[in-house]
């Protein structure tokens, strides 16, 4: 976008530090990091250079609900970000903790570091992560840190409160660490990677990918649950130490014991933390129960019996700012040019935090070059479900993102990130030329091969029998387009390929994946569109930010309360505040349908 | 050795962090490295692995001052050092603080981390480097911190000051990291590396090393020497704001500038901080002057017009102990079995703590083994040169290791480290089979060749006169072996070689070293011998640890004082406390003989 940006931070050497499992993606949060690629974000193409392990997720089921997730190799992974950060165009880096906001009238005005000095900007995004007034908790002790290991961020939580944004506190946690060396992995069960491996970004393949390995798979022992339910006492957790919530879909160990008490044991992924290192990360103990108990819980697991525990668990609670204080470009709606993104808004996960830095960074710039903000739908992306979930919800705990929160989730795939957002991206200037050629490439070519596909007809004359019993199953009765043959079920490209002599206008894996699930899809695809279409004249009707919406006669005196607390960007915004009935939705359009009010749904640039 | 030990750090992920500038060795810290390497230390290998330039300083003096210095990238130190750590038997590592010392009587006992863990040690090694109460200073603001990113190392500190060890303050400084894209190299003096490329460990070759890159050479002006006078008046350094004294050969650009006020102009070396970042090291502007005058200051400087700082220069003050109250173990006169090893003993770089961390990692290790403690002596070793000194005189500022500091430098050289040394170490138990077998054949293979050169003759009669005037410059008169005609000045061993037509035993270059060396030097090297020899009775007298010295007539109340205040372990350390004279000397020696107070001079079993 051509903005001159700054980027300040504790400590040069720890930016693209993974704070705790060494792994990108999953199911919804792949989604994500194909967005982010689609928008020219690094997660992807680093992961594809330092991921030791790559998997689909639910390949047998619907494309929609398919996810990529690889292991990473944290030494690797940091070297990607941080050889990305310096050479991107008009960045600059500087190593200096913030202090203070400086804040003019509404406006922010720039920051003031550790030691003073002033970095006046007119616009400013915070992603603090876990380290605005960080605690760790391990058992009954607990100590300030923005992780462990790391300085906390006490000043900059300090002067945010006093400034009086909406803050609480969540809490997060992470499992002790342990030596590979001291594992037996003969009595656990092993999880290659795919072969041949998937790769993440659009752009890169898999000869990026460094030497792979596996993970394993071992399991919690009705033993463990007795330890953990003895530690129970000295959890911070459970004796009212912790104040702050914690993920429910990310739970420490002594969370899912006390709440799935019939269950007798759980799954725990062994997962290597790279290349170089013996030390491996045991996901799915979680904890933040004193050492004593975590030393006799991990070796009461089967192959851990002798583990050396390297780092010990803990829980970390941290501040964090109610999100519904947010506009949907992520921007506060109490200072002007000051967005907050990542973490500090009640996410958590790298992806959700990759996605909102990089939307937050979008409209700081188009901020400074005051162009309208650019905000994703719910049907166009994860990105634009996540932050309309976060800003007319809210979150009680650290919000993740899953397929489920997706209504459209059949047209937001991550095969088709990029046919839904690179074009955005190129436009608001995020996109390089690399990547647009690409994406160009691709998209015509999709469009070409469909194109053929539809007008390249088979006649029943002409088909062997032979070929159609083995492609189709059964001989055809009439003529069909490749197009409509390709739309049965169980039947796939490279058949269909061969039922004619024309040759295909491509190879590309990436191409023949789209047009198998356009096709595939197609009506499914369709319906979703329409109701996306209905929906948009609700959704997108804007609601002025000035409303008083307890001089709206109809609504409740519950529904005027939260509107005037929300005020909710547009109806559909409105419509999803948890109590605003559909009944008071067409109050609203009634109202705004009367005085006129409503200002024009603007568009970026 | 055997002993099994546990590494506790703030953060794994920062072991093998260098604090300062990205290099290791030169003069007298190369003699360290050397040394490190002849006794199985991972600083020489390490470097080998990640030096991406290296040279031989003072290439043209005599081997004596000879020293190897490398610039390292950063990243792959730190892999290197990691990885090496990971793979240590009997080396267990474990990321918490260490916040306590547990002290029974006058003995330790073990650590108490920051969750409160416990871990019960016979022997303890404390190496805190600057976290101990360290406090960052730039200009007139500071704050706590280990160095900058890290956090600090307080409550231990106050329990050391409450445990009434003998504490004092230092400092030490580090420049402004640039962004080397924004620097014009066109203008400064290129210096490439050496080649053939140095190499650093005994057993290390110049394949291992990564890409090389040269440093290049600037200077400051006299614009920028009257910035940093205008800025003196907000200088912590000048303002009374830092009370601990700074290292006198390291000094910061505002104390250059203040200290050699005749000089116009100071020279600076820029480092490439790695092959991965374009960060550079600015060597010669350490300073904690105020950024804005940092940033005046920087851009005064021939080719740094345009800089883009990514990390301001400042410096660190830190607790450290007074190393008087160590034994030449390193362990500390006041707590049994607790060892002090790096800049907690007051001294500064790398290579320094990197020797003490090694000798007092051994003599723990023998400690625990009730073995007596190996303690090399200043004519073994530099590092025995570097223990004396701080324990006998401490220090007054931060300790950095030069040859002027041995009196013994002709033997002590970079190239025979490990001929005077491997041996103890393998003995000891830190030199391992592969190291071993090495150095025997390289020991073989310089006597052989040594005894090979003193059997061969040549004669008169059999010398073309052709080969005489190449090799020699001149006929010879009568027989000699090759020996005494490689003695002379002029005459190297490839001309050696060449007059005769019996092969030599090897062509192994550090084998031909040695050999040329010793022969060249062995007049000299026998009269520094036979000095050592006969100092070495006097120096290892071993004087009775509970000694009363003002029981001992003659001696002023002066000397007494000192005497018991240092206690000094033999007649070689009393030598050398101020203010002891050769008279007091003699006074003890004849106290000893009279009460038979002597206690029989250990060796390590
Ligand atoms: C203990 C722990 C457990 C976790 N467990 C999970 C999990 O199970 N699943 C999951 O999906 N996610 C987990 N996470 C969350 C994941 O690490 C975060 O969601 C993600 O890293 C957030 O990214 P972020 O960019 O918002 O912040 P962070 O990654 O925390 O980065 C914040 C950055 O800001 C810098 N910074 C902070 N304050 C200042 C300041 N004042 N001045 C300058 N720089 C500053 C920091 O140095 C840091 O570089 C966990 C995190 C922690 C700490
Ligand atoms: C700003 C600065 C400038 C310097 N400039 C120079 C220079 O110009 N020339 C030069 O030769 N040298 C310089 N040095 C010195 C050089 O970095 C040190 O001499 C060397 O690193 C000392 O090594 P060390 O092992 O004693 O300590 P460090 O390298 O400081 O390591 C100390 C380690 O102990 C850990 N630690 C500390 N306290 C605790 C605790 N309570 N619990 C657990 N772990 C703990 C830390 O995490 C760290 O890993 C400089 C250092 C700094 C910080």
């Amino acid at each position: 976008m051509g903005q001159k940006t700054l980027l300040l931070t504790h400590n040069i050497e720890t930016l693209g530090q993974m704070s705790c499992n060494p792994s990108i993606g999953g199911i919804g949060k792949g989604h994500l990091v194909k967005e982010v690629d689609a928008l020219g974000g690094a997660m992807a193409a680093a992961t594809d250079e330092s991921g030791i392990q790559f998997r689909i997720l639910n390949s047998s089921k619907g494309p929609a609900v398919r996810a990529t997730r690889a292991q990473a190799d944290r030494v690797l992974y940091r070297q990607a970000i941080r050889r990305r950060l310096e050479n991107q165009q008009n960045l600059w880096l500087f190593q200096q903790a913030v202090d203070d906001l400086l804040v003019t009238g509404d406006r922010v005005d720039g920051v003031k570091t550790q030691l003073g000095l002033i970095f006046h900007a007119r616009a400013v995004v915070l992603t603090a992560g876990t380290f605005l007034a960080g605690l760790v908790h391990v058992g009954q002790s607990n100590y300030q840190a923005g992780r462990a290991g790391d300085p906390p961020a006490i000043s900059l939580a300090h002067r945010l409160r006093e400034l009086k944004l909406p803050v609480g506190r969540l809490k997060t946690g992470t499992p002790p660490r342990l030596d590979g060396r001291s594992l037996d992995y003969s009595v656990m069960e092993i999880q290659p990677g795919d072969d041949p491996a998937p790769v993440f970004s659009f752009l890169g393949n898999a000869s990026q990918h460094p030497h792979q390995l596996p993970c394993w798979i071992t399991h919690t022992s009705e033993e463990t649950h007795e330890i953990i339910r003895n530690g129970l006492d000295r959890s911070p957790l459970y004796t009212g130490v912790i104040a702050g919530v914690g993920p429910r879909y990310c739970p420490s160990i002594e969370d899912k014991v006390v709440r799935f008490a019939e269950k007798l044991s759980h799954q725990i992924f062994v997962e290597p933390e790279g290349l170089t290192t013996h030390e491996v990360y045991p996901n799915g103990i979680s904890t933040s129960l004193p050492f004593d108990v975590q030393m006799a819980l991990v070796r009461s697991i089967k192959g851990f019996e002798k583990a050396h525990v390297t780092r010990p668990g803990y829980a970390i609670e941290y501040d964090y700012f109610d999100p519904t204080g947010l506009k949907s470009s992520l921007e506060t709606r109490a200072i002007q040019g000051l967005f907050f993104a990542g973490q500090i808004n009640g996410t958590t996960g790298y992806e959700e935090a990759a996605a909102q830095g990089l939307l937050a960074g979008i409209n700081a710039g188009l901020y400074v070059q005051e162009r309208t903000a650019w905000c994703p739908q719910r049907n166009e992306a994860y990105l634009g479900v996540l932050v309309d979930d976060l800003i007319t919800r809210g979150v009680t705990e650290p919000y993740r993102m899953f397929t489920s929160r997706a209504e459209y989730r059949l047209s937001l795939r991550e095969d088709n990130a990029d046919l839904r957002l690179t074009e955005a991206g190129r436009r608001l200037g995020v996109v390089d030329d690399l990547r647009w050629d690409a994406f160009m490439r691709k998209r015509d070519a999709i469009e070409a091969e469909l194109a053929r596909l539809r007008s390249v007809w088979v006649r029943p004359e002409t088909l062997a029998e032979a070929d159609a019993l083995r492609v189709l199953g059964k001989p055809i009765e009439h003529e069909y387009s490749l197009y409509e043959l390709l739309r049965r079920p169980d039947v796939d490209y490279a058949g269909i390929l061969s039922l004619s002599d024309t040759s295909a206008v491509t190879n590309d894996p990436q191409v023949i994946e789209q047009v198998e699930i356009q096709a595939k899809y197609q009506g499914y695809i369709e319906r979703q569109h329409d109701e996306i279409e209905r929906g948009r004249a609700l959704e997108g009707r804007p609601l002025p930010p000035d409303l008083d919406y307890s001089t709206v006669h109809g609504l409740s005196v519950e529904a005027q309360q939260k509107l005037n607390r929300h005020k909710p960007e547009t109806i559909g915004h409105a419509s999803r505040i948890s109590g605003i009935t559909p009944a008071a939705v067409s109050v609203l359009l009634v109202h705004l349908k009367r005085t006129g009010a409503s200002i024009k749904h603007k568009n970026y640039a």
